[in-house]
């Protein structure tokens, strides 16, 4: 594994844990790599790895080791992952696949060819493996949906709300890519493709920073990624996704929310409480329906018979476990482990439209001349009977 | 009134009530108007008017008639406003102002020539008086949202979900001037303008039709209006809105949602939950910050003092009661009643740039060549230890 | 009428509206009875009341006078009710019947008299109108809960959590019977009967007062009935009930709570959320089985049709207008209104019973020499790894 | 450890992991203990034990064991920990302390001869260690809710609504004690002691089998223990506590709710959302006033800065990797750590009153003569005007 700070540390609590609750092929927790031999001898201890490097690219030579786990930032992904895959070893990568897409085309050309010589890739969208949202998937692919016609898709967190909170390499453009857009727009619109199975065709967007300077290191430096961005999507299937994503929603920690509209039915969900799953089935009596509050926890429910009895619900980081899982029993069957580089490519593309689209800005239609300011007070007040 | 239907009953409705809860001038409910009439008789007799006509021409013109309550279709409305107000009457008109942004222009021209001569106007976004919103309206006009970054605004209703509901007058260009866009894209846009006391400067929007003809009298007939449409607003103050509508989204009856995102604070709502409010105060502690469930029934609310005792909650209705008192007010008073004509024509005008922008298309991007479809299905399955 | 205060407002409303939206027969709002002229003058005017009186006896006695609406303080009930009874007089009572069970037992006596002579009598347990209420009602008695197997009702207020909360005369035993008990809890376990149509056999109850002295006029008084109360009560069916209401349940503002658990399913109501029901097929497969959210706002809900359309919730004030329709419709029809004077004594008596058993304390278990005091101290902090 | 059941998996996934997160002293994972030695090689391979044995005596008698950590099932308690706190180890041990008072006097006796020799011994009340609640607990302390008057806890399961659910050792009173009185009443009762920081002084208790025979390897069999279980404490700062638990309760899977109402403010929990508490502060103006949804997610929140970043949910299990990590640093402190067997013997003699009061029966008032049937039927149905 290369990288141990905040997905390193999700991923090896995934492989410490996974063969604990499901029967996947034996492996051992061989390498951790990092830049920092202090650090990365201090976290291999604390997260179960039997050895240390500095250098990734003499582990990934190694005889001994076959799967390359990728948790390093964006901007080297594409590097090690080809070097990786050139290497002969399966390589599972975080989310975002790169950070542009040329490299994402190059990495994605990189797992074709590795895949005609049997070795697999994957990238880490885990939100696929929320046991609700499988369950959606389950539920749209069995037609109770019946055609959907629009996804109300958003991803609000509140990290940046606070303008003094301090410049980091997610705040430029050089080292992140883009803001919202990449980090966690990535994940809406995966879903959208995930749930829905579907391909997007036409892409309109916006993009906004609403805090353009935040102290560095040397006073004030320029946000050169969006706070926020907005984005319709056109279906191949007709349907219409809504994409709105902020790390300036107050209030809101990590809130992936997903709204499903077809024909014949409704799906909720928000990523704050993973463990429900909001279903409404139109063809029930009108007098009876309504959304129902699943609590996706039983063991008829994808994942979930590998853990604790119904209502003991789990928290985020089983989705990594949930990813390791399918992954080891995809390379063990020699199948090809979803999502792979090209479902990720295909996120990148529409990233890059929904950037190209908000550069243009040619559909905006320019407002003057609003009426001499009416004033829109509340005259009203608690006076009553 | 002129109107009798789904309006103007909630209208009549709250002319019967108005005096029992609230301190108003006396006013005597004289001549309820429409077209038909034996139906503008039963009409009449239930919902409480004394007489009753077939032409509203002549009844404008009695001397003893100082309001003209507008509850008639929106094709109608200039040409009954107009006159009206030309007539000396103080006018209450239904939302949207008009079909037209031609009519719309013409009305409130003649709305502020009458005003000069104490003839007063408004127009019937009712949403105002929501005692929640009346409250989200004080809240961030204290300040307690700080600088307000982003709004996100949905209509959802379901009426039109089922592709088998018949044609109507509403699903008609020329006699609805729009679809779900001007119906109900109308109030979530005003309580934009209303809740941030701001104005729109740039649009930008896109609009569908998911079924695209209904059964009507003579066998299937073009739609040819908007099922859903979805928006981005610019707003002086830098703010940007999000606005989504549809009338096709399954499960939802008549939910219009507002979240509002600012530096200290934000704010929820639901119609379909009126007498609540959500806020958060990002000013305390974060060890105890969280959305807060704020029952809007108290005496302290807006409006509230007037019903009943704290918990026992009001309906949607009210909401006309408690425009007819603040417009009854107004009148008593001299002042003028807001929401005016001029705030309805800048509603109209943002939803014209929105078909505007919609019918341009022009920053859409297309994708082509996606990569070979990789199947996005999910393998997992429920396997356990 | 007799009684203008918050009832009498109540009521009123229902009077006045209850014919522009239900098919009922025609009436008229002859008097309004109350001890102060002044004040029944005014109250007259705003209701919709014809004339006033301060003398309900003779009132009850004009040949003009059909239906008497008693809202009256409790203590008054047992003496108009029967004396309006004995006039020939139908007769619409709030609840509870009386304060005492010996006032209960003699009006019911009267009821029945009365009614072998075609008057009819009804007691005012309005939420059994709340629509939500009576679709519960409905799916409860088609046996989609299957055998129910108990119940957990509880009623909470806060309006006396203040301790500075003045006296009243709902707060002596003499005028209020009891406090929580009777006020509240009489809600609570009419909807228990009414929901499950069942019969009491056993209770056991226990009250408590946390709050004993408030100040009067003239200085602090004792309080001398019950903040909270706490039963379990038996049911023939095999079903047993809990009960639990409090008026000192800070932040609960008019919160009856239900859950009914029955083999096959089970329901949630809350009378904060009046317009949702909860609803659990447990018949439908595991794998989708979850409370459902219905919004009892459709034409197909019980009184809904008579409104507006979907989604546009109505208010508390509805249960009065349902009740009144249920009551004049019964008359025209010579049918007997529910519920009866027999189904508020039956209340009564479990109320009492209540009483008996608090005050008995027989099963109550002293527990000593608990074990020296281990602290319970949390000795957790934040820190991390 | 001896057990590798439910309790032994999610005990051993604690053990597993608790050194990544947390700062901990130095372990190892030593011996698993079980009956069936193939059963629990098994299971050491899959949750990390070094060895196994189907001995515990011998194992407890090792000098390289430090630590005992009992899951095995409550008839075995009593004979295991005093051996184990005999032979000089620290004990870990699952609730319920025992089957039978007399064993839990026993052990508690055994604990404070070991305590006085430096080995410690605690009770696994591992929802101490929700985070919500290790924070309702802090506000609760803090005096934010001022004077607590009345607690509402339930807990509510439903793996025993489907009558033909089979016959468990579980279902017996000899192998169980008791039903959901020990199994889950416990663990509320245990939060009410917790929370409040107080001693009950007074019970009183129902208790009820809805099925009374279930399906066994011989045909039907006599369930002897309780399906639902009821009680009001009485506790010596003047609160009042309701305790209502089951586990026929239709639709809820694993549901502790806790609702706490004290003179300035409110707290409201439920374990089905175990991330969330609800918290209402009175001493806020009223027109702010409401119960916040706190996602008890941040690093200022207890335990939760070694996981993830805000809004990253934890799971259920992670309340035993914050028990084990609070017992090791109590071992290493030589401290004591909470709960004691003292606290668990405080539960066992609560959960004994309950019983007696409950056979007693001596307060439950029988209702007789109830007046010749009323139907309750409703008689409205959905006309509308």
């Amino acid at each position: 594994m290369i990288g141990y700070a905040f997905m390193g540390k999700a991923h090896s609590n995934a492989w410490r844990n996974v063969a604990s609750y499901f029967d996947v092929p034996a492996f051992e927790q061989k390498v951790l790599v990092g830049r920092d031999a202090a650090g990365v001898a201090e976290a291999a201890g604390k997260y179960g790895w039997a050895e240390t490097s500095t250098d990734w690219r003499t582990v990934i030579e190694r005889d001994d080791i076959d799967i390359v786990d990728i948790c390093a930032p964006g901007w080297l992904h594409a590097e090690i992952a080809i070097a990786a895959l050139e290497a002969g070893k399966h390589v599972l990568l975080e989310k975002p696949l790169a950070n542009t897409l040329a490299e994402a085309e190059a990495m994605t050309a990189a797992a074709q060819t590795a895949r005609a010589a049997g070795v697999q890739s994957m990238v880490g969208f885990n939100y696929r493996r929320v046991p609700a949202l499988a369950l959606a998937k389950e539920l749209i692919a069995e037609g109770r949906l019946g055609t959907v016609r629009h996804v109300r898709a958003a991803y609000f967190q509140d990290w940046l709300a606070d303008e003094s909170a301090p410049m980091t390499w997610r705040l430029k453009r050089e080292t992140a890519g883009s803001g919202a857009l990449g980090d966690i727009a990535s994940h809406a619109i995966d879903q959208v493709l995930f749930l829905l199975g579907d391909q997007v065709t036409e892409v309109s967007g916006r993009m906004h920073t609403f805090t353009t300077q935040r102290p560095g290191e040397a006073g004030l430096e320029e946000v050169t990624v969006d706070d926020a961005a907005w984005a319709t999507l056109s279906l191949s299937s007709g349907a219409i996704a809504s994409v709105e994503v902020s790390r300036v929603a107050t209030g809101r920690k990590n809130s992936l929310k997903l709204e499903i509209y077809g024909e014949k039915g409704a799906i909720l969900f928000d990523l704050e409480n993973l463990n429900e799953l909001g279903f409404l089935d139109a063809t029930v009596s009108v007098r009876e329906q309504g959304f129902r509050r699943i609590l996706v926890n039983e063991p008829e429910h994808p994942y979930l018979a590998a853990w604790w009895p119904q209502g003991h619900i789990i928290g985020w980081e089983h989705t990594f476990t949930h990813e390791i899982r399918d992954f080891l029993l995809a390379i063990d069957a020699g199948t090809e482990p979803s999502p792979s580089f090209e479902d990720g490519l295909t996120v990148q593309r529409i990233l890059n439209a929904v950037e190209e689209s908000a550069a243009a800005k040619s559909s905006i239609i320019q407002l003057a001349g609003t009426p001499a300011g009416t004033p829109t007070a509340l005259t009203a007040t608690s006076e009553g009977a």
